[in-house]
């Protein structure tokens, strides 16, 4: 069964911001079995408006408009629906009363232009916004669908998820369950990931797909059912398969990070940790601190970016001729732990330099290494610098080496 | 003059990517005086392609479509072209060379797929891409034009500033010209900010628009003139209102970051800068020490999320009973310029607890404090915890504290 999204809004056609409801109601459209043929985006003009809705109404079943229901003048998403399926608009006395009542608790006074929203096309359903004060609604027209939401996402989403979706089940007899597991890896290029796996990729149900970040590759197994135990089943058995490929380069499942896999792992393991970052600049830390178990570990963070900050901080009494240096990392991890008292000591020492390019020959190196009470492990990357790019690839490369690095227990 | 955009692509439809490259290419037709009437996003089926393209050509002049020129058997983008305008697709001898070019730099092989990549309809005009293998194609019919561009976004871009926008201009005699300025603020509320330049705002042009991010506010102002002088006449004039009105919540223009305006500043002054952070996360430093001058005054950057840590850093006897306090922030600033022998010290203590919500009761409090060799300032926020938001809030306003309260010289 088809269905169509229409985006409307001249903000959207002028470029100021970019249509994510979109890409977001596709995915959930998929979820339910819905086929989605086309997305409009169209300017708050209510005869483009219309004029668009009875295109999309003409090659399917259900579409979806999203935006245009706002208080102003501007706001004319309802009289081109109106327009669109040949009917007036009409005010809705339930809907006017929320309305009323979202203002009153805010202690806000009613506009004529608020009451405007309560107006909806008459016959259709009204779909009340709890979350904002834009209802959205429903106009049916020979077995055809025209769903109508507000445009701002937080409230789109909450109504497709608590309104829209119910609906299209119950009315469409939609009964196929989709569900996803997400798999995360760490520190293994996209392209051998897809060598391990690609005849899984090749399945129609479960689907499993990949998507590349920078040092971290995530797949994505889709399972289509008419149950969800059903669905469930083939997501386990699929997981199974692509977990004995994949095996430690895998580090977690759907909604967890790699700065959560690894404060939880040093905290039940009663470790303590030190950081001492360059080129990273603080992000190690900062990732880690944005748990509460990584918050736990972490004893302390520091950040230099020069010879002389390294070795005042550690106490050394030379400052080292050179010190973005392999020898220089494990020194700098092994006395981490000395003067922080840590159990582990964390060192990055990459050139901070903004104008390194991991796209031209001037890439650099890192050094990472890791001092346990055992010994002191090292690794090299072949790029440094302060880009975005470089930062986020050298602290997923330092977080993944805590989590394969750190020892049992002490 | 109208235009449309069309992207192209099954996985836009199932919601597996973000379409960007509308948003992008929206500015820049409306840069060029282009009125853009639609945007429509279909699949990677050359029916569908075909006739979105009919549709479109029969409401307007200039049809622009993105996505589907890749080598694979999906990317039916050129057939679908060569069918809507009824010519069929011959191989472009000069693209062929360039592809072929392409990929003996890089030492690859050339696949009969990649081959593919060269056939445009008969009597397009072929676009070069330097920066990828997918050409672009221009195809002319009755004076309306379909141009093809590929989908990948930094192709995209560059064959849209390179050869399109020169393309449009010249074909159709666009002569408008639109020149924006972008003036950066900090630490005032949107609502302040509109207040202050609420009449500017009505203008037709130039126009100024507002744009919130977490404690900084953005203004565009934006000229159209028939020639380049008089655009930038318009901008300069409206600056200069601007700046009138707001003053020093300014901090710089255009590409100007807050850390790289900060930065810039304590090197001119030769001040040298330690800070120490709690729920930021190290994020003022990761911030600063994106540029060179913000990694040459910084001396030492710490992260703390403990009392205990704190004390031990700042080689205190006694670890405070109580340690998110104003008097410990003010204590710590000048105990942090001591033990590093920076000019200046920044303290940020708040609670990093990651359930700490903005918008919630919960919301806590954390404590700036500015030392200098004169004095230390300090700086409440009503905010607490390790969230994105917070963390980026709690950054600006620390940057902030720097830009306003470092001392001229010492």
């Amino acid at each position: 069964m088809n269905a169509e999204i229409i985006t409307i809004g001249t903000e959207l056609l002028l470029g100021h911001i970019v249509d994510t409801n979109s890409a977001y109601l596709a995915r959930r459209l998929a979820d339910v079995g819905l086929n989605l043929y086309r997305i409009t985006t169209v300017g708050d003009n209510e005869g483009r408006i219309a004029a668009a809705i009875r295109e999309a109404l003409a090659r399917c079943r259900v579409v979806i408009a999203t935006g245009g229901l706002g208080p102003t003048e501007d706001d004319v998403t309802r009289q081109a629906v109106a327009r669109a399926t040949d009917r007036p608009l009409v005010l809705d006395e339930r809907l006017l009363a929320q309305i009323e009542a979202f203002f009153a608790r805010r202690g806000l006074v009613l506009s004529d232009n608020n009451r405007r929203q309560a107006l909806i096309p008459e016959g259709a359903i009204p779909i009340e916004n709890p979350v904002g004060t834009a209802p959205g609604f429903v106009v049916e027209a020979d077995g055809r669908y025209v769903i109508t939401l507000p445009g701002v996402p937080r409230e789109m989403r909450h109504l497709t998820e608590t309104t829209l979706l119910p609906f299209l089940r119950e009315r469409l007899g939609l009964t196929a369950v989709i569900k996803s597991r997400m798999l995360h890896t760490v520190g293994v290029p996209e392209s051998q990931v897809d060598r391990l796996i690609a005849d899984l990729e090749q399945g129609h149900n479960p689907t499993v797909g990949l998507a590349a970040h920078p040092g971290q590759v995530d797949l994505r197994i889709t399972a289509r059912a008419d149950r969800e135990t059903e669905a469930d089943a083939l997501l386990a058995t699929m997981e199974a398969q692509v977990r004995e490929r994949l095996g430690k380069m895998i580090y977690g499942a759907d909604d967890e990070t790699l700065e959560g896999v690894v404060g939880r792992l040093l905290r039940e393991r009663g470790l303590t940790l030190a950081v001492l970052e360059t080129n990273s600049g603080g992000g190690i830390v900062g990732r880690l601190t944005r748990t509460r178990p990584g918050q736990r570990v972490l004893r302390e963070g520091w950040v230099v970016t020069d010879a002389q900050a390294l070795a005042r901080r550690l106490g050394w009494p030379e400052v080292p001729d050179r010190w973005l240096e392999a020898d220089v990392a494990t020194e700098a991890a092994s006395r981490l732990r000395e003067v922080t008292g840590a159990d582990l000591g964390l060192v990055v020492l990459g050139d901070p330099d903004p104008g390194l390019d991991l796209y031209s020959g001037e890439r650099g190196q890192t050094w990472l290494a890791l001092a346990t009470p055992a010994d002191v492990s090292q690794r090299e990357l072949p790029m440094a610098g302060s880009s975005k790019l470089v930062r986020n690839w050298v602290i997923n490369a330092a977080l993944n080496m805590l989590r394969l690095s750190c020892p049992e227990a002490l």
